[in-house]
């Protein structure tokens, strides 16, 4: 792996010489992921409820193994793995580095255990603590700061997917468990009525620059034309989809994407009635009233929320059905870049993310101040309508950390924002996340933009 | 469900008048599920590695269920269920009593977790002790007494379902966990050559007369016509079976049924090599040696030990091979009965079950004596060449009860015999075990027969 | 092939050693395949509608292949194949002979065309012709006399299949073409109530014996002991059917084998309502009215005529929904032959068959005698509750022939009688046919037995 | 149909107002399907070898009901469907109008037969000449224009689909029937080496303006920032992309998308090896050499030959391989644009196209001249990196005929520039066509492009 093509600052970090502060970010990241499984029982940690979901016992696995296998592995002769078979136990999908077992299997394996999985955790931090004092007491800490700060991102990612995972294995239980219990109150009173925010459009400039920690994806920083363009003030609420649904939106062919219709109709044939497409994921009706189903347990859908769990298509139908469409990715950074320019990081720490361990989008307040966009970070990672391409002169990372985002360049649809389940130091203006169009089961949610009028 | 359909008497107990002979047989068969469990890890509990296969939790909560929704639901008027839900978890399929959780998705559900299903047991094993004493001193014993007898011959049902899925969920795992370490050494010399026993068949009678315990498949005892046959003194080894295998047995199709050679060519896309049917479930080569996996881990075949794990398929190919058939259920049965009637119940115990702890069928000892049948009980359920069928006269018992066995007489194969994972109490002659014809994962072997010369 | 393992006389045929009665029969099956096409486009030859079913043009070129790779190949060291392809193209399962076109794509073939296939029977009925004559004017018409008989049972096996097939394949278009205009009035008057005849079982023998043709399976003949029994006088009428189904006989599944179960519930996502399996194929409503699509177009249900067209699984519960059973195959051979040895062949002939060129069951007479079986032959295929297995004593036909019946015995259920799309003279009381529980598309009805009072 | 949202002039027509030129236009592409089918069986017009073909017979027929439907029920009260189940059997997608056949039964349907279809063919020709004649008198020809002018499009994307189907088709046949027996030779002499077409980028305009025919999907046109790229001289060849495969193409996941290399894996189970992704579609070798079917029957490979019948993750692979990349639909078509704005019209008409009959991609000729781009129209559709995605404005045609193009703007790559199965009149620098990414069976292949050195 190209040390070059990874960026060496950590956020917040002035130097890459100094051990302390990049242990003190695996440490953090690392006691993160396993302070998400407090209260969890052994067996919850095994369930793969549908093939894209792994188990969350895999997910601690997985971040460790990536540690050992483009850490240790290539900078530590030393090293000796815990256990031959975890190599192609936790390789997710780096052909580069070897075979890996077949994913939709994942919740078939008990062994290792909870507890052995801890151990393997424990044997990669020891090892991880040592590796960077030993460099950074000879001078080369530089040489292995990038792959550390990689892996923490890439321990985050993980996180955020544990909570959507954890959410679907828990939601299939009919005995509807909850994964936790505290969350905040909803906030009183109603958001303010969605504005349209203009931007003027031009020639514009996206991608990162500069040498904070960011993906390989997320560059080259190139110029792209836009013509004038508004953006949705926020997040579509609840009560909004709610008029969709109730308009017919799920049952108008006139509305939706070819495939959007197709998942429509085949999604008629789901045993979980809340997996069907004709609303929100976790979405189910108790009576006359609407609740879903939340980490916190089931509880009715409060209708100043943010819509959660929609699919690229059911964003794109709505987008549709309100005279609108969605927000290209780069019409959706030029506004976040530039509301970060004028308010300085705060506007990127002020939403919700996993760091407030509520793990649900929470309604935007009723004294939100016209004329600027809400949202934009946190909450729901936001459908855009760009396909995730390859930027203008992208190069993917060298080695196995090639593998990483280039390779998944085609059928994916770029998000961008974060969520209640993002890290709040791990997302940036730049940062793009992709899924495939029909996928709901992560945080995701709808921002609107239309063309200038 | 009709008193009058299931017998009166525990094997071994010679009054249903007194409570203790049946609290003593309830106590033992629950203890003993429970024993089968000791030193495996919560993880362990939860998995279904193929959709035939359960989750020990859920067998371990099925079999309690169905003294709650078999016994004390129906004789118990004050009878609470600890959770309303696991009338709907723990159905497999009685539909009389209601819906069932989609099987294929048991391996999907964390909760309740093993603790809470060990709470389960104790839960309903308290009450149905409860019961039974007061129905003893109420002088109402038999009342209750047949539903308590099914129930535990349910539950060493289950016990054999538990020791076979647990085999397949080790199995996969690339790991290669042990379930148990210790298992007897094989015995020393060779077994003696297969003889042909005859037979001269004609007017026999077949199926279940009496009052000891048995399934309402077994029943109406009635009159069979057979030709002379012979059947094979013992069953067929794993050397035997090799010789097949390397004369090309999985390569001719002339020796298959047109449904096994379409399993065989299907097989070629497994990506767990030793679930190819292009041998036994479990074999798998190392350099020249073969060798399978066992409940004890890995070990090389032993030429001696009877084969297992073969499908109806292999098992009929073998025989057209060695010139040869399956034998009938009922030339299997009357040559059985003869066998316990010369013998009396030693005949019956002389093989390995459960009891014994091995789960793995013995060879058979050098000295067996010759012109006599060895291995009919116990070692592996021996694939007959009959389909599963109502004998004539039968009537499934009343109620939910009646779909225990009834329904499944269409598409499977009878068993006989017993296995090294069937409790040496729970077998006899009558017995009729059933399977689909392509099912391996049962410790399941080969018994030759032939029409006489 | 062995020409010993083949019976040596045609049906009313006295001596295989005179040319002309095989030609005759030859010549007339063979024409009769083709004037069951008269009327048909081309492009109705082609089509595949499920995977079951064969287009017409193949069924045409695979009669005609038989009789190349069973009689002219292997007796005629000078004949050529039309076309060497054909071998591959035509060969439906006789691994024997060679590897097979994949069977769920034999309606993507668009070659050879129906003229082109036309020329390969000229071509092959030309090349049989003259292996007759040269062999009967060489004394040795016995060496292929068994194998043209062979050829031309097998074609009318055939002839049955294309009925059932281009049933099915018109059925599916929506705009419901008829294959056949004509067809006769239904007879007037209601069919008498329906009776018990009763029979006293005991060791009965069943299974061909004698030198007219017959098939391998149906040897050897055996004894078999029948308790004492009685069996419906005639086939179960749409009108007794309809009153199942209108006490709910399709939603109670008390009544259902599980796998019927299972598939009643799977039918409810089928497209075409009509497959659904909630009453029998190609029936359907209109307004309050039921009715069905005939080879002769949609026409409404006619309350009298045997119900057909109904799986093993409807059979099954029908028959436990009206109190009774379904016979097994010994109980309905037993009164078959009883019938023709009391009656003389006229009993055989006496229902609709093929001959008749109606291919719809027709109603029994208002006035049919009291105290006797009736529609024992002809109409539709009995199912019997027999899965299909081999006789004692089965032994294969040798080589290629011997994959024609015996690599079948797994997994099915045998019929008895024949139907309305079945040859006069093709049917016998031996006759076992078979098919998978869940087939309908053949015309298959119900027969009634229960155990003697 | 909005007649505002379709253009008003036909290629090379002055004036809307006269019939002549449009009925000319409109009876050339209708004959044009016709003579495409001339030589074929009736046989040949049913085929669907997989769902993604439609038969013959349903092209032609579906071609039809779009007159039918967009043009004369909508313009002539007194118009009558030849059939009314013709709406619903050959509507294709248009959820506008109604119910839709089921898209993968098309083949399973033998009528209308294909003399019928061709009479519904007179039937509506008919029609609609009457039709623009009476409003050609009546002045009002504009009002009919552009919906006959789509439809006539319309049949020319079908032709185009026809031979790709019929290809198809052909091609599974184990016969292996020629289409078409006559094609020309190749051209003598290499095609010269690659070479680089520089080009400075910058902000560039794309999308069609103006008054001739054009696709919704087209507009508006719009600015775009390209960087300076450099495009490849000409297609790649077959010599070249063997070069890939001889050089373990197929065989390195790195040089593979994610999903590309699933489909090359999963494509190892396929029957027909031609059909394997580990060489293009319709590849096969006959001992060392590498030979193809065309649509004049198997022939050897060509290595000057444009590559054809790729996908998107071959063509990606490849491109990785060469050290280059796929070029954007902006950058392709700004290069196209700018041939045809300085060589006038021939240069959209230099290439192979269907109206030469040969349908199969030439070579480039050896004297082809240095220093431009050429082969960019006809020959193969030529895949970009640019996911299908609406064009900043975009707004769908109204009614009906916006569910033509718009629906599809998700999971689909963009190809551009026709090829030799595309009508010469059809093409233009701004036509964007859009495929699956694993799509082979059209006749795609592959240009390069890369970034300024």
């Amino acid at each position: 792996m190209s040390t070059s093509a990874l960026t060496s600052a950590a956020p917040g970090v002035s130097s890459p010489t100094a051990a302390q502060p990049l242990l003190d970010r695996f440490r953090d990241v690392r006691a993160f992921s396993e302070r998400m499984c407090e209260g969890m029982e052994a067996e919850d940690f095994v369930i793969q409820s549908m093939p894209d979901v792994s188990p969350t016992k895999w997910h601690l696995a997985h971040t460790t193994w990536f540690f050992e296998a483009f850490l240790l592995q290539p900078h530590d002769p030393e090293y000796r793995p815990l256990n031959g078979q975890y190599n192609y136990l936790f390789n997710s999908y780096y052909n580069t580095i070897g075979e890996q077992f077949c994913r939709p299997r994942r919740g078939q394996i008990s062994r290792p255990t909870v507890r052995e999985v801890m151990e393997y955790r424990r044997h990669v931090d020891r090892q991880v603590g040592a590796l960077v004092e030993e460099r950074a007491s000879e001078g080369r800490l530089s040489d292995v700061w990038d792959t550390v700060m990689l892996g923490t991102h890439h321990e985050q990612q993980h996180q955020e997917l544990m909570a959507a995972d954890i959410k679907h294995v828990f939601s299939i239980n009919p005995l509807r468990p909850a994964w936790r219990t505290g969350r905040e109150d909803p906030a009183a009173g109603h958001p303010p009525a969605l504005e349209w925010i203009d931007h003027p459009g031009g020639l514009v400039a996206i991608g990162h620059e500069g040498d904070r920690f960011h993906f390989d994806n997320e560059t080259k920083r190139h110029r792209v034309w836009l013509e004038p363009f508004e953006l949705g003030s926020r997040l579509v609420t609840n009560a909004e989809y709610l008029a969709f649904m109730e308009d017919g939106g799920y049952d108008r062919p006139d509305l939706w994407l070819s495939m959007g219709w197709a998942a429509v109709r085949e999604s008629s044939v789901k045993e979980n009635d809340w997996e069907r497409m004709d609303k929100p994921l976790y979405w189910f009706r108790d009576g006359s009233e609407w609740w879903h189903y939340t980490l916190a347990g089931p509880r009715p859908v409060h209708p100043d929320e943010p819509v959660v769990h929609v699919s690229y298509y059911e964003a794109d139908a709505y987008a549709r059905w309100a005279g609108a469409r969605l927000p290209s990715e780069a019409e959706w950074e030029v506004v976040g870049a530039e509301l970060v320019a004028s308010e300085g990081p705060a506007a990127l720490e002020r939403g919700t993310f996993s760091d407030d361990f509520v793990f649900h989008p929470q309604a935007l307040r009723a004294d939100a101040p016209s004329g600027r966009p809400h949202q934009m970070f946190g909450e729901v990672w936001e459908w855009t309508r760009s396909a995730y391409e390859a930027y203008p002169g992208f190069t993917p990372w060298e080695g196995a950390a090639g593998e990483y985002n280039g390779k998944f360049m085609a059928n994916q649809i770029v998000l961008r924002g974060g969520s209640c389940a993002t890290a709040r130091d791990h997302i940036r203006p730049t940062y793009r996340n992709f899924f495939y169009a029909g996928d709901r089961w992560q945080f995701k949610g709808i921002r609107l933009a239309r063309d200038a009028r």
